[in-house]
């Protein structure tokens, strides 16, 4: 495939976007805190409506408070295409995250604008409020209120200071009154493409500036109990010992062997853990943990999960120790459908050599993905670090995914979405 | 050794007396908790003066707040044998822990009057100031001030509501001022005695009453900080992590296996331990931990630490991690003289069939050990718990310990300390 001539993003107005929208954070707070629901978050907001209607964009705000840009296609009987990400930032995070999906798909319509290129489709660009997590305790807030997956219980979150979900939604300019009337159903949305940094090293690796996303893998996670007895550290002898954090020593390395016999298909980690009563002359009595494995196929993370918890009811039991599993909750993997995967490659390739990798972290497009095909592209993370102040991207990779996203638009603008079948 | 007829504890009278002493404590509080300085502690020291003076003790308070009976002995040119133990308790703590020392000590003293029985010796029964960890973060409080062992930088410690340690001993009777002056130099107590809980399981679980004890074990701490990199649990492969946790479960299974390489000689035991950043979603980046090795012989100590800390910096290589080790403390370990350990041996047979076993944990004993001989005896701790209220030990073993204690100090009495080579 040839580069189009026409869809050429400009790195320099990129780069200075980027940097303009850096500026709008709360200063207070480590790093690059652009929380949602907030005075910075309002100026982001603010800022972003005048780059859009710059660029051209009719701007509007849906029921679920998502800004949306506007650009008419030539063809109003077809569904629109979607360029989406978030501007919210997790606590002390970086200038990258979210914000480059969001400012690429206004590049792009700029660049459609100044080039006189007119797409078939209705193009709309959107920010999606509240894709991290959340003071409410969700992400991917907005995303969720365009596909109807915010539920009743989840507008009655609160957060600390007692505001709920709903009112925070409204005062962002959305109105949940109207939520469930907006609610894009399977087919109204035509296909949805995001741009974003991978958060991980694989590419910078690899030495690859594109990636083509395989899919966002599917995450199940579980919760760990191991009981032993908290004895005196002095007065217990070794062989009397019914030590939890010895035994959650011998079976935390079982998980990480189990996943590594994987690791070319799942990850799998233990994040979180408590040792109690965590005191440094008393034998650990009890050590709770958190694991997640997090695979593109259900059917590997269920294979590390059943090798893993046989095995550590193997190791309890030999160490005198009683263990409990729970699980807390499974998401299904996204795949990219096979002929969105093979035009997004196509038109990563077509600007610098580009690799398929599965994505390992959520998205909006999880949400987008209930009611319409989604694509992703991703630009290298150095270091593969993300939601902290040193998370970068070199911006000519920036420009380089913006470039390969609009080269995709342009081969999905052909396509006539209608005759797709479901899968 | 026979049993000296007169020297027979009251069972009963030691059982009411531990249950009566277990109704001062603060009923706020989970458990039997009494802790030093407070209101229940004074209740609990106005009781143990009368049970003193019903006894035919005299009572004093020394410089450091100790709680002392005299019972005078024929010969006033010899120094005092001493028995003691503490009334004050964890918070959260049992009914025995400390305290049937102490009341052993007057049961002795009440046998001693009602069977005729004089002592060469005088005798001094001493209810030790808050030896459990206190508010102050120090413990053998009263102990330490009675050989010596509190500096003036100690006194100056603060509690949390800004109370500080000379304050607390003066208001509780002592005297700091006279600290200095009342110092007992070596020599100046011929014997120091106690009777403990085991609190641990090795009577029980070998099926005896009395424990005769070997020493009090050295105590080396040490502080350990393992870093990797806290990337994105999602998009870092297995083969790309530096994941801290999981280093430090390969790291403590080392410490455990080369504990029980010297498990008959020693424990050693990781009881604090904090990963960081603790959330599930992120590959743990830090994990700081203590360890401790208690034995009697520091060689065997030092030689746990020494092959772990190879095998822990190979294991970090490997895994592209940073391990730093430091040493936070080492306390000698107290050996108790071989003819105190003969005779206190002798007088737990003359009751019933006694081990030899080291003490785990520290007592006031480890002070009274800078100026004069210590032995030991330990009644066994049902489950080897204790420092918790379910911390239980039969009434006829506390009287079992009484007695053997009582035909210790019978046996010493006849010994000529004058002549024992300081060691």
């Amino acid at each position: 495939m040839e580069i189009h001539a026409g869809m050429v993003p400009n790195t320099s107005r990129l780069q200075n976007n980027i940097e303009q929208l850096s500026t709008l954070i709360n200063p207070s707070k480590p790093g690059w805190t652009r929380r949602p629901f907030t005075e910075e978050y309002d100026s982001g907001r603010r800022w972003l409506t005048g780059q859009m209607q710059d660029a051209g964009l009719t701007v509007e705000i849906d029921a679920a408070s998502n800004l949306i840009g506007v650009l008419p296609g030539s063809d109003p009987s077809l569904a629109p295409i979607m360029i989406g990400s978030h501007t919210d930032t997790v606590t002390g995070g970086g200038r990258f995250d979210g914000i480059i999906g969001v400012l690429a798909g206004i590049e792009i319509a700029r660049v459609l604008q100044e080039s006189g290129l007119k797409l078939r489709h209705t193009l709309q660009i959107v920010d999606f409020t509240a894709e991290e997590p959340s003071e409410f305790g969700l992400s991917t807030i907005g995303s969720r209120g365009m596909v109807g997956n915010l539920t009743e219980a989840m507008l009655e979150l609160r957060d600390d200071t007692g505001l709920q979900l709903a009112d925070a939604i409204n005062r962002q300019g959305g109105d949940v009154s109207r939520l469930h009337a907006e609610i894009r159903k399977p087919g109204e949305v035509a296909l949805y493409l995001e741009l974003h940094i991978e958060q991980g090293p694989v590419l910078e690796q690899s030495g690859h500036r594109l990636g083509a996303v395989l899919g966002i893998v599917g995450i199940h996670r579980y919760r760990v109990q191991i009981t032993g007895a908290p004895n005196h550290a002095g007065t217990t002898p070794m062989t009397l010992r019914n030590d939890a954090l010895a035994g959650f020593c011998e079976i935390g390395l079982a998980f990480e062997r189990h996943c590594l016999h994987y690791a070319k298909d799942a990850v799998g980690t233990i994040g979180k853990m408590n040792n109690e009563p965590n005191a440094s002359n008393v034998v650990p009595g009890l050590v709770r943990f958190d694991l997640e494995i997090r695979s593109l196929d259900h059917k590997i993370s269920e294979a590390v999960y059943s090798a893993f918890a046989a095995e550590a009811a193997e190791i309890a039991a030999r160490r005198g120790l009683q263990i409990s599993l729970e699980s807390l909750s499974k998401s299904d993997a996204v795949i990219v459908k096979e002929k969105v995967l093979e035009k997004v490659l196509s038109a990563c390739n077509s600007v610098a050599p580009a690799i398929c990798l599965p994505s390992g972290a959520g998205h909006d497009a999880n949400q987008l993905a209930s009611i319409a095909p989604i694509g992703m592209i991703f630009v290298p993370s150095k270091d593969g670090r993300s939601h902290c102040p040193e998370e970068w991207t070199e911006y000519q990779d920036v420009a380089a995914g913006t470039q390969a996203l609009g080269q995709a638009l342009l081969l999905f603008d052909e396509e006539d979405f209608s005759r797709w079948e479901d899968a």
